[in-house]
């Protein structure tokens, strides 16, 4: 019998990356950038013909609550749960497993996945899926998706494969042999080359049963949220008590990195964490003098830029190189392009500002 | 007995200087960015306690009558007067003696003045007017007023001088030597440093009996609408008629340089012909790491730039050296500081693109 699979989308996000289109208040996954439509809603259609809407739960901050309704409006209203607090990973998995067990009991299967990332095509997705499903309910494993490196980033978390196991699936699974941290450039360099590492995508699957074992192993503060939320006659209200008290970590620190039965799903479909506005040349074709545009920008002597509009409002650059120019109905961000990481310095200093007529 | 003085405001121009606050619509005398009011406007409330609103006359294109009327809401509306089309300034220059000639008689003065400069302090303006207003009438001449040169500019026409003459006013008088086209650096450093030569700052005042003769001396075929203005039964069905046939060449060109009773006023007000973005600097103040800032924009890691936000906007710029943002309700420019003077080539692309919603 097959085994019952909730999709739990994790959709946290501070705004920062993409500002001024993403901003503190509705954070990228939010926005529509990337395929006419938000992350978020790539991530629920992504599922379409494994997991329906009605077993597809969305794990959010009270203040996105009202977004991810008008986002995912197949998805039904009770299924979207706000986080009281900001309380990391470990704590907003720790509600999925709750959940999970609360709707399909300890056997039904749950997969976090994120509503931030690009990820195609989808049919690849869903097989690798299907296949993890199908492994961490008959191998009694916590499946987490390894994505093949396609370079070596440093700004991923790698994961190190050990002996490879029989599944009878098409998609590979090997024992994890250990999670690590960002690696350097030279670190990064020797672990593409040396192809035993994939890139940790933050996606897992996992039966309640021992999902919420790995819990009471390793972190069983934060694990006996899953038997509250399970057993919970409100679990608004049960959240609302529990939640803020539980100490902020992460899940790959209080239990991926401790759990002896994880198992990594080599993953080939590609994958982007689309973490800033030097992704935009990854997703849309650039102009001969290596501009990538969304939008309609006039562009005069103007090159290796990334430039974008908004629809009715001009933007026009005239004889520069390596810049980021992005304006919207509000704010206008011009950015050297070697300093796209330092967009926070911007959004913490607006958060600031004494507010101004028409913002 | 004084001579009855009029005021002639020649508003021009073509909006592409400062675009996108200025556009081929709204050229710059229209809009708000030196000192709380439209340049036009200064050049009407300049003249205070020397010509009333009465005595100016605007002479524009049509598409700007409804702003010179907004903007100058003490001129009377019938003192405003489009030109059919663009002749360039020996037309609109006619136009003006055959206005002054029909409103005042041949005896009447007429100055012509710019719209779009930045001139102050407005009691050292009015005192050299009123002295040039004066020595026209009283040595029937045509007085120039050459601005005591601060910098080598090689944006402007140079005025040399000759002997100087007696008139008996504070502000000094000169004959003209001649009008010198645009000098190179090193020429310019030459006119500086000699003393003996002015900015051409295109205003000028004369009677009208005197400046009719010089046009039918030197340009009898434009002077012709000298007479046809003043004996019009109707000065805008007459300037439909007579205007468009008309070739299009300077005052300079088809007068000045040819007529011998010019003489140039020593003038030392403070004269900007604000032709750019690199104006913004001269005029407001600029913040430790060379920053002009109009607005209130954000900048974190910039330097010696020029950043223009729009009321209720928010402009960031982030690790960037030497170059302009402006941002306006519809537009933004992002420019090289030292390619501001290529502005029209956006707005010539700008001219030749689709319409799109909500411009």
């Amino acid at each position: 019998m097959a085994a019952t699979a909730y999709a739990i989308i994790i959709a946290g996000g501070n705004g920062e990356r993409f500002w001024p289109v993403s901003t503190p208040e509705r954070p990228k996954q939010f926005v529509d950038l990337f395929g006419g439509k938000p992350l978020i809603r790539h991530a629920l259609d992504r599922l379409e013909g494994l997991i329906p809407p009605e077993r597809t739960l969305v794990v959010t901050a009270r203040r996105f609550v009202a977004q991810t309704r008008r986002a995912l409006p197949s998805v039904p209203p009770g299924n979207i749960f706000a986080e009281p607090c900001r309380r990391d990973t470990a704590a907003a998995v720790a509600v999925a497993v709750g959940l999970v067990k609360r709707l399909g009991g300890p056997e039904a299967v749950g997969c976090i996945l994120t509503a931030d990332h690009v990820m195609e095509p989808a049919a690849k997705f869903r097989r690798a899926l299907r296949d993890a499903i199908r492994v961490a309910a008959k191998k009694d494993a916590i499946v987490t998706m390894g994505i093949v490196p396609s370079t070596p980033a440093t700004g991923f978390g790698y994961i190190r494969r050990g002996e490879t196991v029989t599944t009878g699936t098409k998609t590979v699974f090997h024992r994890v042999d250990r999670f690590v941290e960002k690696p350097d450039l030279a670190t990064a360099r020797d672990f593409l080359s040396s192809g035993d590492y994939f890139w940790n995508a933050g996606m897992f699957v996992w039966t309640a049963r021992v999902m919420e074992a790995a819990f009471v192993a390793h972190a069983p503060d934060i694990g006996a949220l899953i038997g509250t939320v399970s057993a919970a006659k409100d679990v608004s209200a049960a959240l609302r008590r529990a939640y803020p008290p539980l100490r902020a970590t992460s899940v790959d620190y209080a239990v991926m990195e401790h759990a002896d039965n994880i198992l990594v799903a080599e993953s080939d479909f590609d994958w982007d964490d689309v973490g800033s506005w030097e992704s935009i040349p990854r997703h849309f074709p650039s102009d001969p003098q290596g501009n990538a545009c969304l939008g309609d920008p006039l562009l005069v002597d103007t090159s290796d830029s990334i430039v974008v509009s908004d629809r009715g409002r001009v933007t026009a650059v005239l004889g520069l190189k390596d810049v980021v120019v992005v304006q919207t109905r509000k704010a206008t961000l011009v950015c050297s392009r070697d300093r796209v990481q330092e967009l926070r310095r911007i959004v913490a200093r607006l958060g600031t500002r004494p507010k101004r007529p028409g913002k």
